[in-house]
């Protein structure tokens, strides 16, 4: 009799870092971890820890500090990788090795060239190896899509006896439908039973990851990996928030499979999608079910009427269900005091020490006194500039900024070191170009921009400035992302810029070769 | 026998315009419609006539410029809004009125206020009127996927027997999984058969929309509703882009569904989804599949090491495929002459009438004195603004701002309107609202700013920045939307705030009261 547990196995640390441009350093890293605990995830992918030192690092920080989630490494099936992984997990409270190898005629051939009975013999020898240091192992047969539905029989039932209790079956490149998802899951439960735990892996190159991952679900997988935002590299992974609400939603056809559920705090997403786009970057289009801007919102006349007459005419799920609040909400005014302060703060679902709590409230004055309307975004924004998850090594004191069309770009700047006061400026091609190259020249140092954005946090002239920079400062395709707020669009610039530096400052030490075996299931 | 060939209606002008703030303007979706026309669309559905003048008028240009894609009307069972749609369609090659009415009990209770027959009698009273002014009549169950199946093969009988073509089944609060939108094209199928086409229209609420209208079809469906980029309201419609894309890469599905095609050309796909994300200001996600930029990436070195060794380890489709050129060509540089450049611009798809090749040519060469390396994207963006489709009340003849962390944020610009320059200056709360201020008060206009984004158009610090600013002119609910490219990030804001203006200016003769009845079927 099957489990009727659906385990959700996150991977945005791994699979969807791996995203262009997605990197996070050690910090985020923890700080997107904690969130995923926070959102109960089963099983967090923390990274691969042979690949390079940061992962290595990573995973061994977020073993101590999560406590509820198990923590797993990736690892190929190679003596050395599998000795990374363990010591990268050893303060795990629980812990998971992946083991991964290529089962498809293409992957075999062409990459690992190698037959058929060599890779079952390496994954057999690998998942013994494992099983030394860690009992909880999971075997994935990397583009097993494509693979000979009996030689993933063969595999699978070797893989179980050698001690496997998670078997995962990647649509590496994206390429199948759901129901043929459906059958390959069929066919291997026929043979799996209940003896380990089928999970899916699915990519979105047609846009069919989620899809595929429910029809795997309906023919026995019990456990499914997935990224917030469905991150994760070319088209990305499997949606966590869009699955999640799929079971959640349609508890009335999971009942026939047993009645499905997650562990998931479903109020938790909204939260953790806002996270990891704040970190990457990369934020959902506003039409990305669940989590887009416009998810929830109603345009059209007659869909407003009708929710004004009755809501389910147009609504099959509420903004509250993943935790979006009423974000139109006004917020205290400028002769508002401390303790009405800390009480928002916290219905927003923060928990601050006093001393964070302090200087927020100081920036809050100020910006009272900016902006004719402080709404919880703001706040937010306030929260998320203070709550940074790097030291701060440089800190812009001021800034100044000339522009014309004539083509006279110049900026002036103050930038402060150990309290040492550095000033210069420089002349540009554009205003943004001329704060740039002064930053350059007072900290000392030259970097390629790759990406530069600007958003407005709430509405209005006098929202604040949301300013993304993605930045390549040792050359070495490692690039850090910045980000700055402030009601000054320039300003916000800078800060992004001094954000990106002082992150780059922070990897510096884990910035050793990165090995170029990255890879994704 | 059923025919195999797929119907694609694209309602990005219509369902996809009800994303809020996507809302374009005349000449704008004239341009759309001319785009989807090459992109092979077979019914573009261009508005909803009776819901504004400016839909209206929008179907009416639409008709009298696109040759070969049938001109569709969006009409609900009234007589009035038949007329309208008629009048709308009246210089159409091939026109369509598509009529829709609620069928599931819901609606029918709580919207309608309507018994099920007489639901049905006004269907067949609209149908039979319609066809009196045109032969090609669609009509929609709206809400169909939470109707009673036997409602809908009543209703659908009785439409076939009015001399409705094309019966639309729209999931209108994307609640449906893919098995339950092919069960239910399956019943109806049984009694429809060839009499009419079948349709489906589905959203994207729980993200299964391609995927249930991929399970629609292989059950029968011969006309898929759709839009560029998914746009539409919450979480947006079926995008075109990725059922095309799945039809064409899973041939090998298809096949026992006698071959299914449809007429799109799919290298028209990339050129589209950037029309209509330049003029919606709606972005695709990184991670959107086809259509994002990293549909076609791949970060990690086991992915690129596979590619190397044989393309297809991980690339079920090529950029080509749907015409993404090789953005990191480099162009002509400040030497190359006028037949070079001609030449370029053409092997972008361009055919430019010579005095606008011109006026190309000379920003092109300004812009080599400015910029290390000029990219495709750069032509591109000279390109896009100059092919404005809208008139020039105003222009911007010149721009200075200053800006200092103090606080003091000033901006000063002349305007030209009518051959008469006008200067003013204003403080504001950062540059960017100085610059807005001082336009405002130079053109003697007020606007509510509702979005602002800044994105980098290619890379490095020399990059083009591309600004979109959305703004509430009238207060009248009607937001347009502005762009403006230059290396200075505040230039191309004031060049966007005008640009938003002059739209504005150019819808005004169009700013009757827009019905509160649009809708989302």
């Amino acid at each position: 009799m099957q489990n009727n547990k659906i385990i959700i196995f996150d991977t945005t640390l791994r699979d969807g870092e791996q995203s262009p441009g997605a990197s996070m350093n050690i910090e985020e890293k923890v700080a997107v971890a904690l969130q995923l605990e926070r959102l109960g995830v089963d099983v967090i992918e923390a990274g691969f820890a042979a690949s390079s030192e940061g992962d290595f690092e990573s995973i061994s920080q977020i073993s101590k500090q999560v406590k509820t989630s198990t923590i797993c490494s990736l690892s190929r099936c190679v003596e050395s990788d599998i000795l990374r992984a363990k010591d990268s997990l050893q303060y795990a409270k629980k812990s998971r090795i992946h083991l991964f190898l290529a089962t498809s005629p293409i992957h075999m051939e062409y990459k690992l060239k190698k037959k058929p009975n060599e890779v079952l013999e390496l994954a057999i020898r690998s998942i013994t190896m494992a099983k030394e240091f860690c009992d909880d192992i999971q075997f994935s047969c990397e583009d097993a899509c494509r693979s000979d539905i009996g030689f993933l029989k063969e595999i699978s039932l070797g893989a179980i006896e050698a001690g496997a209790k998670t078997l995962n079956m990647p649509d590496t490149v994206g390429y199948r439908l759901p129901h043929e998802i459906g059958n390959i899951i069929e066919e291997l439960y026929k043979v799996v039973q209940d003896r380990a735990i089928l999970s899916v892996h699915c990519h979105n190159d047609l846009g069919q990851a989620v899809s595929n991952s429910i029809y795997g679900i309906m023919k026995g997988a019990r456990q499914v990996e997935c990224t917030i935002n469905g991150l994760g590299e070319r088209a990305g992974n499997c949606a966590l928030e869009e699955v999640v609400m799929i079971l959640k939603t349609r508890k009335d056809i999971f009942t026939q499979y047993g009645g499905l559920d997650t562990n998931i705090h479903t109020k938790e997403i909204y939260r953790t999608s806002n996270l990891v786009s704040d970190i990457t970057g990369i934020r959902p289009q506003p039409n990305k079910a669940i989590v887009g801007k416009n998810a929830f919102s109603h345009e059209s006349g007659i869909h407003q009427d009708g929710i004004l007459k009755h809501r389910e005419t147009y609504e099959i799920m509420t903004p509250s269900d993943i935790g979006i609040m009423n974000n139109e909400n006004l917020v205290l005014g400028k002769h508002s005091g401390r303790a009405a302060f800390k009480d928002k703060i916290e219905q927003l679902g923060y928990q601050l020490e006093s001393s964070m709590l302090n200087q927020i409230f100081e920036k809050f004055k100020i910006l009272c006194d900016q902006k004719k309307v402080v709404y919880d975004e703001d706040l937010l924004a306030l929260i998320s500039e203070q709550n940074s998850y790097i030291p701060q090594v440089f800190t812009l004191e001021s800034i100044q900024c000339s522009t014309s069309s004539n083509g006279s770009h110049v900026a002036a700047l103050s930038v402060k070191r150990d309290n040492e006061l550095f000033n210069d400026c420089a002349l540009g091609n554009g205003s943004v170009d001329s704060i740039l190259r002064a930053i350059e020249r007072v900290c000392n140092i030259g970097g390629k921009l790759l990406d530069y954005k600007v958003e407005s946090v709430t509405r209005g002239k006098d929202a604040m400035a949301n300013v993304m920079v993605k930045v390549d400062f040792a050359e070495s395709g490692s690039p850090v992302i910045g980000h700055g707020k402030d009601l000054d669009t320039l300003h916000a610039t800078a800060k992004a810029y001094i954000n990106a530096l002082n992150s780059f400052e922070r990897m510096k030490k884990f910035l050793g070769p990165k090995n170029s075996y990255k890879q994704g299931v």
